[in-house]
């Protein structure tokens, strides 16, 4: 019945569903309070109350456009008001012409990805990475490419480069990354950058950067996240402002292709009808339009940094090794044991749920993401003492 | 720089840019009211009042699942509604289970295409068509196959059922239809099931139809929009509230997948899932939550059949030659010139839009879309006049 592509997916999906029912079954057996939940990467802060505001002023005026449809690409006037603020922050020369709303960041890298990868074609990751990839990937028939990353989770360069050919097409970039927290600086960007640069002559073959960046605004410890056009012209960024403005279910984001990309209009009127053909049509109008007068509004990032701080700190001092993380809202902790499934089992003796590594493509390795409260962080201690006195 | 599946897109492409800046080099000529534009397919009637008041209530109440993630199938309790509403007008026995919150009616398409087709099947659609279903079903690497309808675009059967060949999967019906306004009734409907099974059976494989229902509340006459799953199990309906709420730009729709169709749970939890892959995720939240409050809200039907008896009476009344349409806010009329493009040309010169058949892939005819004020199709009743003595 259903398509040969699709199948193993629903495979891949059991075992997700199955968490997601522990975690659920657990919350009734103890309480909610009672169960440590580090194994979901959902906003938890709330949106800011301008978001909501200018929802109920902009309904209030009902201007006739308010629920229509427009250019495929969005409405110009927001369109520009992005790109007036990515210039204010980043230093960089966009206008309406080089920005797609997009339903979040996942339909804009889909849409990017049609646009520019032929079947067969490689995009590389680094390790770990977001497994959900794998699945945009297999939408256009590519192939993903993994590549490692050093113990602080930097890209390994060499290994990087000895392995694009004449088959890679992406390099598929995430920072603040998920499941790392890691924020790759501008050194490591200009590194990457010059290697491709290099490559494209040597294989005459137009290679692209696809920045994933959902979770740009979640930087700490005045964290610089540099932006990756600067450094290489053929990058398209996806962005998504599920996290900025904890927005998740409303979808709605956006892709940069900036002027200095080869063939730069081509791509972004392909990539404007191709947001058409996938069935997004445009992206939701009334949340295109609250964008358009919220665009500098952030979600309290604080309380993510004092949650990143509590827990860090917590599992650091207890005994476990782990990353510092700069960015997003996920710490990826090396498991005391070398099976790491079998770390997450009894884990949830004590009522923490995790990730294991297994699930970014690193074994070895848990992810623990802190969109908790900060006081479910606080609770944790005992559980988290009793996991080390049995584990390390 | 751009994928070889696409580059066909952007030649086509550039024919509807071009002319969308005639329409508009032409109303900054003329003034908008002096410009008779029955070339586009937007809803012109407003939302229904409920809309904008259920939005600010649930704002106003600011729940913290509002704009959050939810499962991707969408909001149990709205899926629930849908059902529920669907049951009363139709006499079906659906529940939550059997529906998919989907961005729009083209979001859905995309992923009941995604989920049921395998590269080289084949799509059915009786011509003429909306023939952006050309792009979806290239998304899924498929080939659409033409089946002839007769003088008042009904199927033709015996063509129908001759091409159905191993490689088809999917009949693709739209009624009430774009661009002709047919809706296909009940004996149609079991004529066409009747052959699917026998088929289904001859073949040994299985043979879907997908139901493309954005305009199943805009019928006139009383005339009765049967429901396709109570004909054929193997059946998928894609629905919109862009027409029957008109909120084209919010991008809001479902899926229905009837428990009677073969390995029914396997389909919903796939497209369930190829929602969230294809990057649409979920559809948008907000929006999801009105429709649970105004399910049974809709548009004033009447205004647009006032317009369609009027645009209708006039052409006819002028000697055009068309079939009277029953449902959607189209109508196709023949071309009184064998080259519908050169007929499109002359209308021009009297201000007239409309679009030539051969973009529907029925050459020979035009349709006008009679989305437009009423005062504009009574004003555009002297270039009627003139283009018919012209060209008939």
């Amino acid at each position: 019945m259903i398509s040969e592509k699709l199948k193993p997916l629903m495979a891949n999906n059991s075992v997700i569903r199955a968490m997601f029912e522990e975690g659920a079954l657990m919350r009734e057996k103890f309480g909610a309070d009672n169960v440590y939940d580090f194994s979901l990467g959902n906003p938890n802060v709330p949106a800011p109350p301008e978001v909501n505001q200018a929802m109920i002023r902009l309904l209030s005026d009902s201007k006739p456009d308010l629920h229509a449809y427009m250019n495929n690409a969005g409405f110009p006037d927001v369109r520009e008001a992005i790109a007036k603020s990515i210039n204010q922050k980043n230093g960089t020369d966009f206008d309406k012409g080089n920005i797609i709303m997009t339903c979040g960041a996942a339909g804009g890298l889909n849409v990017a990805l049609n646009v520019i990868m032929n079947p067969g074609d490689e995009v590389m990751v680094f390790v770990p990475y977001f497994l959900e990839y794998n699945w945009y990937v297999n939408n256009v028939d590519g192939k993903v490419v993994r590549v490692k990353t050093d113990d602080n989770f930097m890209p390994d360069l060499l290994d990087f480069e000895s392995k694009i050919t004449e088959k890679t097409r992406v390099l598929l970039l995430n920072s603040p990354n998920n499941p790392t927290g890691v924020v790759y600086p501008a050194e490591v960007l200009s590194a990457i950058a010059e290697i491709l640069k290099r490559k494209q002559k040597e294989l005459n073959r137009t290679l692209f950067i696809l920045s994933d960046e959902p979770y740009r605004e979640l930087a700490y410890d005045n964290t610089v996240v540099p932006y990756v056009t600067k450094f290489y012209p053929n990058t398209i960024v996806a962005y998504s402002f599920s996290k900025s403005l904890s927005l998740p279910g409303e979808r709605i984001g956006y892709l940069v292709i900036p002027g200095e990309m080869e063939e730069s209009q081509l791509v972004f009127d392909t990539a404007s009808n191709t947001n058409r053909i996938l069935g997004f049509v445009n992206a939701p109008s009334l949340i295109q339009k609250v964008i358009g007068e919220c665009i500098d509004a952030k979600v309290d990032v604080g309380y993510y940094d004092r949650n990143r701080l509590a827990l860090y700190n917590m599992v650091t001092e207890l005994g476990f090794e782990c990353t510092k993380p700069k960015g997003a809202f996920y710490l990826f902790m090396k498991s005391p044991m070398e099976d790491d499934k079998a770390f997450v089992e009894i884990a949830k003796k004590y009522r923490i749920l995790m990730v294991s590594g297994g699930a970014f493509g690193q074994p070895g390795y848990v992810r623990l993401a802190y969109c908790v409260t900060y006081q479910n962080i606080l609770n944790a201690k005992e559980s988290f003492q009793k996991l080390a006195e049995e584990t390390l």
